[in-house]
């Protein structure tokens, strides 16, 4: 080793030893005949000291340093006289005797410090720089200790990670491919993996009972912050199993990464059916470090002249408490925050809750202070609190109820980084009707298995079928989502008949799958986690792009490498292609 | 779970305690009253006993289950009267009181054992019956031991594992690249990565000082045995090192594996350079589980007269120890197997030392007893031995004589599967020159660092330009190599000039790293493992297909899920490509 220690180790014990360090100067700074230098590496900062004094041609090269310079530097720990208590290695520095300078660097173009001036392109660009700060280095430590302990929870349970392919078939069900022309089979594709799904299922066919991998997916859809054309999943598969063991199992799993990553103990996670998370959320992925829940007010404020809620399908709303207080204007701003098209509520009604214990709604034309007193009590509101109320179509004020509820959990502070409220959705429905292609698309995959007792309705109701599948949210994200799976052929290729499948199509695309279920299939099921979602969470982020080393942009371009890009003409004869750009 | 224990954990101490299995049908076989069936799972097998006495219905169902069903038994554990010591369940049988066919099987198209029937398309396209095999079974086992304890070494010294990403830009440099067309930059492509090389060196600029990262890499080559599109790297690189620190290292690493993984135990391992070992062994990968090495005879056999000798370049032959009983027709097969164009040797002269201490050589005209005395003495060659020599172009020879000593190696049963002999093999060249294209290539690649030393011969005599690059060999299979990095924005550029790069491409495809090493690039290296590779040669196989769960064929085809295959037209559409096949 070029070092003898870490920047990040050295303190009172040290002193006196002669030691050498390696890293990148962080600043340096000039106090009369001596020059500080602190220097930086993975680990920590140690503070070098020169003194005119004792060697002057040392001293004047410590001057020339510039900001992240990479030095070598020899010296004794010493006892720092004025001591810093914020960094570990504060009660120490190091009377250097020697300077090496390991490589130069150009002043960088923007700071290396936790908070930089530098936007988010230029960071992108020089992201090898950005990746120097502490905090995206401390995200990505984060992320390796995480898959380490999900290897090593899954590992002494059992599980086998198994590696399946990438280069694999492209299928239409889902979202779109990326494909990688074949060279060797001119006029033919692979496909990059939305998911190892069918074969992580083949390998309960093989009999590998407890599967996982932490494996790259892929999905060529247009990009958001949470979105990256390539992302990671832990990726799970048990047989001979019911859906008790796979939540029992991979609750443990997140227990273990709360406990060991971020020492927060939990105990059983809560439950919640999706129509119930639908009808007290109006979410599949509810967010309950808030309460905030539902209030139905059909039953109250029909029938007295309210022509909006008379004629609306469900009248519902939210108690914001502690928000009396709004004004005229902030409750303007929040009505036209809801009639945007992203969300496209047609109104808001409110009702506050003075303090002086009188109650003055947006709709007292139609409902005087008895009635106003029954919604109160509804809304379990005291004085001080804000009922909020939207009505229309059920599914739709649901969806736009859960965002004003979001809205408010966060201008309250009530969704705070550092809390945690994991959850389990059990129940999805199979089927989801697609307005565009007028057509039940299955909700989860076309893999998972309906409730047994609902089979019947897959003719008669297909949208009421409930299907053995279940979701982890934490915090109001989707971090984890699986299913019993379908494990005999008669019952997938009905499922592939209802997704409007014809025999052919299903046989040629999973064809293998089918046959597989002929040749003693296990009953199974699995889940896969977002890694990078679970990762930004436990770090406290609102997007996965820094807890990926090297991420994309939305257009799907790495700027730093400059890709994607044109290749040569020579590639595509080759490769039997055009672009018909 | 549907089971309370495994096929694999009964034994005696378990005898009268109520069980439920689950597992598929090995075997079964009627004896009197009674029926036997073998359930098998990952865990091992366990003997299930119905009887007529007991329950007629029950022993007629189990006579009707067919190999592979998959079923789900409970019963008591109770002694075996006739035990099979040879599994770790043979004490004990179950006598059951409840069968479940959890799901039936047709009749595999071939036989789920050791030791199969199914040729090698048929296994590949039922790959999910093939993984059902142990042999099979324990290879994947085995990769998932050796890829955690790899990561709990490296871990454990702090090394962080990264995730690189997977879709990058393509270079002309070294192999064909797969790619990938976006969609969304419509023209241009992405590539996938050969290996995360230039990624790792940008996290060393970040200052990730100990990276490692178990990846998948691709490269669109033809194909054979030990050659896959996709295979697996276990990738490292490291910060403030010197090359004995790598070495140290990675050997750390390799030597944990063989105690861990095999209970093998090494001392330090031997170093080679790669001078020497072409010298000696005629390939920069011998395999030292023998000795066999290369005589060097120039100094004793020319001038004699013999026209092949006098003009070769080299005169250099093996010792086949107690080979001398070779019959002639052996030898003649032996010299046409040399002349194949595979190899392409000229000829082959031997000399026997045959038992009774007489010498006779295929050039007895031109050399005597005395002078095949002193062919013996420069052998080492004792009486029942066979000395076997090649001559011609040094290179050319040296090449012909390796494959002959790995030939003979084999049949005389030297290269021991369940023994293993790794190497350090140092100091390659910096440069091959290439005869195809007239210029010379990175031998190991662009990024590597010749000797400081030998710099100034990169002008006059680039052949002889030694680098800073590693290979760790084992039983003759290179399975890792590295090298120490130029961290230096000009010796980058010079390099590349060296390559053939004019300053424009070499700025076009590697402008980000060579700005990269203008901000402060600490000095690094490291080392990249082919991990199937590694696996294959822990689990004693020829192939890595083997230790890879859904492999492809030399087509690159998998005939299991049929791929790769046709898109769609609209998916060429929404990708602006199109093939001209």
């Amino acid at each position: 080793m070029l070092r003898t220690h870490t920047c990040g180790e050295l303190n009172i014990s040290h002193v006196g030893q002669n030691v050498i360090l390696c890293g990148w100067v962080q600043k340096s700074r000039d106090l009369g005949g001596m020059t500080f230098v602190d220097v930086r590496d993975r680990y920590g900062l140690t503070q070098l000291v020169f003194n005119t004094d004792t060697d002057f041609g040392l001293r004047e090269s410590a001057r020339q340093l510039g900001r992240e310079f990479v030095i070598k530097a020899s010296g004794k720990v010493i006892e720092r006289t004025s001591k810093n208590a914020k960094i570990p290695t504060g009660e120490i520095e190091i009377a250097v005797d020697n300077l090496e300078i390991l490589n130069s660097s150009r002043i960088p173009p923007f700071l290396i410090e936790d908070e930089t001036d530098g936007g988010e392109e230029l960071r992108a660009k020089y992201r090898y720089l950005d990746l120097r700060r502490n905090p995206i280095r401390n995200n990505l430590v984060l992320r390796h200790r995480m898959a380490q302990e999900v290897r090593k929870y899954l590992d002494g349970l059992g599980f086998i990670e198994v590696e399946t392919p990438v280069l694999i078939k492209s299928t239409p069900e889902g979202a779109r491919d990326f494909v990688v022309p074949s060279r060797m089979n001119p006029g033919e594709f692979y496909a990059l993996p939305q998911s190892p799904q069918t074969f992580k299922q083949l390998l309960m066919v093989s009999g590998f009972d407890r599967y996982f991998q932490i494996v790259k997916c892929f999905r060529d859809e247009d990009l958001r912050a949470d979105r990256q054309p390539e992302f990671t999943q832990i990726d799970c598969e048990m047989a001979f199993i019911t859906q008790e063991d796979i939540l029992h199992i991979f609750e443990g799993m997140t227990r273990h990464l709360f406990k060991t990553v971020k020492d927060i103990h939990f105990g059983a996670f809560p439950r919640m059916q999706y129509a119930d998370a639908m009808r007290i959320y109006g979410s599949d992925k509810p967010d309950i470090r808030f309460g905030m829940q539902f209030v139905e007010l059909n039953d109250i404020v029909k029938g007295k002249g309210f022509g909006v809620f008379d004629n609306a399908e469900l009248v519902v709303g939210i108690n914001a408490k502690g928000c009396a207080e709004y004004t005229r204007k902030q409750l303007d701003e929040l009505t036209e925050w809801l009639k945007r098209p992203q969300i496209g509520a047609t109104g808001l009604v409110y009702c506050r809750y003075n303090s002086d214990s009188t109650l003055k709604s947006s709709v007292d034309k139609f409902y005087g202070e008895d009635e106003l007193t029954n919604w109160a009590a509804a809304f379990n509101a005291e004085p001080g609190d804000l009922m909020l109320v939207l009505a229309g179509n059920a599914d739709k004020v649901r969806k736009q109820l859960n965002e004003l509820r979001l809205e408010m959990g966060n201008r309250l502070g009530l969704r705070k980084k550092d809390e945690f409220a994991p959850l389990w959705v059990l129940d999805f429905p199979l089927l989801e009707w697609d307005e565009e292609t007028g057509r039940y698309h299955a909700m989860h995959h076309p893999f998972t298995s309906p409730k047994p007792e609902d089979i019947p309705m897959l003719d008669t109701a297909p949208g009421t079928v409930r299907a053995n599948a279940y979701d982890l949210v934490i915090n109001g994200t989707e971090i984890g989502g699986g299913s019993i799976r379908i494990h005999d052929r008669d019952l997938q290729a009905l499922m592939f008949k209802h997704l409007g499948f014809s025999k052919e199509e299903a046989q040629k695309q999973f064809g293998f799958l089918m046959d597989a279920f002929e040749y003693g299939a296990p009953p199974h099921g699995g889940i896969a986690f977002g890694f990078d979602r679970l990762c930004s969470i436990f770090a406290g982020l609102d997007s996965i792009r820094d807890v990926m080393a090297f991420p994309k942009n939305n257009s799907g371009r790495d700027i730093m490498i400059d890709t994607p890009s044109t290749i040569s003409a020579d590639q595509m004869t080759e490769l039997k292609i055009k672009t018909t750009v």
